[in-house]
């Protein structure tokens, strides 16, 4: 079971003042760690606080895109948030399997840089 | 001291090209807690990896923004990771003070859904 707060399609409006897709970023809620970013638009973030599962806008094939629907691996979600001036989402989920195409549990395995002083 | 990886101006070209900006998540490196997202541009990019300090381009003031710079809320990185498809980054950082212009540690402090399984 879920439960919306406030989430009528009139008050999501909030999310989309800046254009017509959010970033919105994907932490596993037992680890921590952070697993995707993916864009959602209006209809994606709807069905996302419907049914407690992952919609996300792929802007590559310009179509909505249910997270795991093909490969198994869904995002169950436990707890959203949004930022101080609505335009980026926090999704805390149990991920299934792997959140990455690539198989890695995260999408972030490329360090790119690291302080020395580390 | 820092150390730079396979980052000239020509191999970061890699990250910008879906757009001039790149989302950067912030991420505290001790806690794990998600503190904020903004973007890059190529420059904000480079006087990042160059200070081991986070630096953003503002939208709204379309300007580059020295996080901390006024309020002395800086970021210190640890490790930059990219995503498997180079259009997003992930900062691990000691944050000092708030993340968030608000006060709050993280911006993320609006809960927008729950699930009442929880």
């Amino acid at each position: 079971m879920t439960q919306l707060q406030h989430n009528t399609p009139e008050e999501l409006e909030r999310f989309f003042q800046k254009g017509d897709l959010i970033p919105a970023i994907v932490q596993e809620a037992s680890t921590g760690q952070v697993l995707m970013l993916a864009y959602m638009n209006r209809e994606s973030l709807q069905k996302t606080l419907e049914t407690g599962y992952t919609w996300f806008y792929s802007r590559s094939r310009q179509e909505l895109w249910n997270k795991g629907a093909t490969s198994g691996h869904v995002q169950k979600i436990h707890r959203i948030f949004s930022d101080c001036d609505d335009d980026t989402l926090l999704l805390l989920v149990d991920q299934t399997g792997a959140a990455c195409h690539t198989g890695s549990h995260s999408c972030f395995f490329n360090e790119i840089w690291r302080d020395t002083d580390e």
